[in-house]
């Protein structure tokens, strides 16, 4: 067979994969929304069952032998070309997943989908006795993963390529490190500010019915197709594709504070539009139709959430908007004051709830213990105490129970050791577009203040959601930006909104 | 490998294929209470996938060899074993699987999720020639399963042993002469009774959300577990199993009739009995864990929908349960009022919302036309004006619309086409457990004036439920009643209720 037929096959194989995903994807979105107590057991073997599928079929060796046939012929001579990028990812994860044994697996996932379970129940009665046999069996199956896989460094290489293609963990602490300085700065600079909004303004109670409607209306101007998602209720906040024409998010609302709900839906939202901005259903199941990286596509979720969510601009179109449904909470607010509280800074517990300039260094306090408990320098068992000693030092908090402590995050529940560095480099990432979208796009910001909001999707759709795969989260910085992904604009970004509102100077 | 080493293997194979199978349901209920529309393309592909892949799976040749292995030795020679049956069951599915295509069963799936969209779409605009394009394609599907599956006499019978199995057409169509031809008069001696409920007791309005709540008091009456399942809002009341602990329901609810939504709820609740009533999590995914037919499922339902539901002794105790939740609505409504009025008959369009007398003429309506397209006697494209002669004969009615005619199932959309006598014999095999139950538990009727139905339930679960495939349903209902199915019981049962509200005698 030639190299063409052969890439016409294998690419018929591996949407027959990806189809079965897709449908995996119902299954974990009907156990956050729908799932009775009960069928959690179950649910944990459906979806085991289906990733040992979707391994088996993706490392049958035919798919290796296909591949190869395909490097032989010139049919990928041009690196930038629809098989040229699909067959190199392909080839990257084929490699990867060869090395793992299919009855790991599906262990991974049965193990990993009852913990889901237990740490929802753990979180709730803030109890880590209760999820730390799960935690443990956790981190010993993503050692053996990292073991699987090979790295050169540390494990963590491992597991972080999995989530960030082709970004080394020596190259993340850097970047972190020059990130966490900066902050640090800038955050006392906050702390001893001479002015400070009033976040009050926003901590009343919001009618949850009507928080609805208007985050509802926010999503539809974005862009958000709801005849191609949902917008529903959950505990954590998601977005998940499901098909070429199905993304759907969740979402959740606090009575008694706008923002969560509101920044909650633009953020997932964000996540959906990577889907909904430009369908390629012929491309759907493939590399080029999916993100280059998590931290990529965590840029376009805090694209929305912050630098649109908590613009100046948005807000001159939306408040006016949000006066009309609450009209008794926000008597005598001003457009300035609302605009300053959503952009308070202050250390907190919740990472999820953090504002822009400390979240960071939550996830900086989550890498380290991810490196440490795959090193085996920290043990499951005294995770809690060593969050809470990091967690005084650098929010200068102390941690009152250990579900607003190491207990916050369904991540390591999931089994998705290595994942929380892919947000701080979308932050990072996110402000560099930004940059950039503003030099291509004169104007851009001043769009929102009419409630417009499609230049900017274009752009975001043509620079990043249609290259797909095309190139790594790092490369595609470099070529949208002419910059590598650097912590500059990002503090650039935070001191330009943040000097007016504090009264600060850098 | 030893008979009961292959069976062993077998059992754990043939989990496999039910797991799988159960992961389909998911998407099968997401599909109906959650999918975008957009979405509906791609989740017909995910269905067909997954039919294909149990298919293959099924019909894998090693499946036929293992039997093979197993009926040579004498592990099946007590015939109501767990072996036995299972194994009886799965040489019975394998000899009709293995003669379907892969292709043609991916197809089938594909073309009949899709017409499930056209239908719903054609049932609310009442535009028959939207649907008929999707209708011809399903019946030449049939055609063509029935031929590959083969039949001695007609096509029909192929069809029909899908859904009970065993069972004949020509059986069916003579127990079901004989019931039309006293149901035939006993509806005529209502037409003219002297006395006439006031159904206008049940047609006022009733707020949807105390509706909800008084239905979901029944529910847990009978002993329906939310730990173990949901119920929800869909078009179509439904009973979805997904796993051993995960049967969901689906309802609808009226805001002008109070009837429709709690009968709908009893009836897909008493489905869901058969699930919950004695989970057996070691026999999950095996024939002996299944229900015997359909026929025999729905005589679960509609014994807790009708000979429960609309028993006087179930609303001595629930009817002034109802006066509390709905004071305005039900001054000066009498109990015996209030019985008789959900004991209303009167012809009517719509099967679903049909009266315990003349639903059965609403299946054999449909028995008959199934037939007649499956033969090739009569075109789809003639279909509306058939349906509508033959109900102006059967029921005096002129069908206004075809929603209020050929239109209001799903049945044919999703291709269940020989489905429908299951309906009919099921009220049949309701009304003779009914007999049994009451001679066998002395008193069961007087429980329900106390909001008790744990002896029935224990009762059904102990001859029915738990008895799996081990019979046909006929065999089980001989082995039960002692009685093979007759319409007697149920003409019995009927004049029993209808002789003291309508004034009539037999």
């Amino acid at each position: 067979m030639s190299p063409n037929d052969t890439y016409t096959e294998l690419k018929k194989k591996m949407r027959e994969v990806a189809l079965l995903a897709s449908s995996q994807s119902v299954l974990y979105w009907d156990r956050e929304a729908n799932l009775p107590p009960k069928g959690s057991d179950h649910r944990a073997d459906q979806l085991a069952q289906l990733n040992r599928l979707m391994h088996d079929w993706f490392v049958d060796p035919k798919v290796g032998d296909m591949l190869s046939t395909i490097e032989a012929g010139d049919l990928l001579k041009d690196p930038e070309s629809e098989p040229a990028v699909n067959c190199r990812e392909w080839r990257r994860l084929y490699d990867r997943e060869v090395k793992l044994p299919g009855d790991f697996v599906e262990e991974f996932t049965r193990v990993t989908s009852k913990a889901a379970n237990v740490w929802a129940e753990a979180r709730k009665k803030s109890d880590f006795k209760l999820f730390q046999p799960h935690l443990e069996k956790i981190v010993e199956l993503c050692r053996q993963k990292a073991d699987f896989i090979g790295y050169t460094t540390e494990r963590y290489d491992a597991l972080l390529d999995e989530f960030e293609p082709g970004a080394k963990v020596s190259e993340v602490e850097a970047a972190f490190e020059d990130l966490r300085k900066e902050l640090v700065t800038l955050i006392a600079k906050i702390r001893e500010a001479p002015k400070k909004p009033d976040v009050g303004i926003l901590k009343r109670p919001w009618n949850v019915d009507r928080q609805r409607i208007f985050v509802e209306m926010v999503a539809i101007a974005m862009g958000y197709d709801f005849e191609a998602g949902r917008l529903d209720e959950a505990v954590h906040p998601m977005c998940t594709p499901m098909g070429p024409y199905d993304t759907r998010i969740f979402s959740r609302y606090y009575p008694e504070d706008l923002a969560e709900g509101l920044t909650g839906v633009m953020h997932e939202a964000g996540h959906a539009l990577y889907d909904q901005s430009h369908p390629r259903p012929e491309l759907w199941g493939t590399p080029l139709d999916e993100s280059a990286s998590l931290a990529i596509h965590e840029s376009q979720s805090r694209t929305w959430e912050n630098i649109v969510g908590r613009s100046r601009q948005f807000w001159v179109y939306f408040f006016p908007q949000l006066k009309r449904l609450f009209r008794e909470e926000t008597a005598g607010v001003k457009l300035d004051d609302f605009y300053a509280a959503m952009n308070w800074v202050s250390p907190s517990y919740i990472r999820v709830e953090a504002d822009e300039a400390t979240y960071n260094l939550h996830i900086m306090l989550r890498f380290e213990l991810e490196r440490a408990m795959l090193d085996g320098d920290l043990k499951v068992a005294d995770v809690p105490g060593e969050w809470n000693r990091r967690f005084k030092d650098y929010f200068g908090l102390e941690v009152d129970k250990d579900s607003n402590g190491c207990l916050q995050d369904v991540h390591w529940s999931d089994g998705s050791l290595g994942y929380f560095p892919t947000y701080a480099l979308g932050n990072m990432f996110a402000a560099q577009f930004w940059v950039q979208a503003q030099k291509d796009v004169p104007g851009v910001e001043d769009d929102f203040a009419r409630g417009e909001f499609g230049r900017l999707l274009k752009w975001l759709s043509e620079n990043i959601h249609d290259q797909g795969m095309k190139y790594t989260g790092a490369k595609l910085c470099e070529k949208v930006t002419g910059q590598p992904v650097s912590h500059r604009s990002l503090i650039d970004y935070l001191y330009a909104k943040y000097e007016p509102i504090y009264g600060i100077r850098r």
